[in-house]
């Protein structure tokens, strides 16, 4: 019998409002057992980067990766959200340890492939060392990881942070049954994006292929509901959509099903 | 008997020159056994609080830690510099793992009295979690610091990495013998601070006082001379002020002595 593992990703678009990530972060801390945070970057690489002069570099709507960005990514991802989010877990009694994908060699990545396009300092995971987290959360200590990866050659890359969620939740469940949570400020897949109260129960992959197919997932929802498919074909106990404010699922989520 | 222990304290002058860092990671990347790095911080935060428009605030040429200047330590100190560094060291072979003082509650520190003088965001250490320390060395892993602390009240603080190291070495003399070396950009602590030939070999505690009354003890020598003894009266094994070229001892370099 395996213990039960909880793993967090609170979406990027929440970073920017400290309030919401006090909120969620009491209800976190309030999460019995082992539990890993995955959290995204927001804007504020974004709006820092303006002030120093970087210009965000589009290619058809995606932002590339240049040297500058790494660099600003990293210290605002993993240095100062990662490190104010242990220090507030910290002041809760939840004895959290920032990690970066580097760190321990968490998460080695391979740089995306320059062609068709290239994002530049992208990196899309290929190992896990699950044995770091393991003997963190078997003292338990709580893991909060930045979307920050490295490629062992000594680049740091920039990673998804819920495909970070989705092989991190993937390599633990040789360990543990596994919950994974995709935390963020809808109240889960919405029939209709205008009507929070029309968030669908359960979503099979075949009915989540035909939204797909007919255009109707929002673009920001895609990656999610990717990387939490591809959690539960890696033997993810649950995979769950639900607002941040409501973690212990008391009010209606999305369940995602085979 | 106890194992060995080497703790390596990067001066913060030498965080601003990637060649330079380069060629004491490959040192210390070589070192054998147990060991853990401290970094300072440099002059990068500065330059990139200059860019964004937040003006260095000193009294008596010290600086002020305030709201913008924490937050802009913590990028820097705990994100970028942390996390190259131990990007680096994993190319290098070296399992390293990123720390600040609030990661894994590693260290907290009591926010420094604002009388006299107001300094801020700095915090003096009152506690270390050689627990997790220990758990991570033997395992294998290198944790590499960032002079950053919590109150264990969701503030985050700025602490003098020489303190870092001497603290950090003291709380692990109960597990290890440990070595503790300050690196620098100097060859040790000199005669003459202009000829790098007049290292002092050995400095009892009895004549760094009597330098210090005299006033012959460079500025930014003084906190890392206190840290030093601070150790060797806390059960450090050896404490020693190197050039950062000189790791293994190969050249003259200086030793405290009780």
């Amino acid at each position: 019998m395996k213990n039960n593992l909880t793993v967090v990703k609170l979406g990027g678009n929440c970073m920017d409002d400290p309030a919401l990530v006090h909120e969620f972060l009491e209800q976190f801390a309030g999460i019995n057992g082992r539990k890993i945070l995955v959290h995204g970057g927001g804007k504020m690489a974004t709006s820092l980067g303006m002030k120093l002069g970087i210009e965000p570099n589009m290619i058809d709507g995606r932002r590339v990766t240049d040297n500058a960005t790494i660099d600003l990514v990293t210290m605002v991802y993993a240095g100062l959200l990662n490190k104010k989010i242990v220090a507030h877990l910290q002041s809760l009694g939840c004895n959290s340890v920032g990690l970066s994908g580097a760190d321990g060699n968490l998460i080695r990545s391979s740089k995306r492939h320059a062609k068709p396009v290239d994002y530049g300092f992208v990196g899309d995971p290929e190992s896990v060392n699950d044995n770091l987290l393991y003997e963190l959360l078997e003292r338990n200590y709580v893991p909060v990881i930045a979307p920050v990866t490295h490629d062992a050659h000594g680049q740091l890359l920039n990673t998804n942070a819920d495909t970070i969620a989705s092989v991190i939740s993937s390599a633990l469940s040789a360990m543990y049954s596994v919950h994974l949570l995709f935390a963020f400020e809808k109240n889960g897949v919405l029939r209709d994006p205008d009507d929070e109260k029309s968030v669908i129960a359960e979503l099979t992959h075949a009915s989540f292929n035909q939204l797909r197919a007919s255009g109707k997932i929002h673009s920001g929802m895609l990656p999610k509901l990717t990387a939490g498919f591809t959690a539960l074909e890696h033997n993810v106990k649950q995979v769950r959509i639900a607002n941040l404010k409501n973690l212990e699922q008391q009010q209606p989520s999305t369940m995602l099903v085979p």
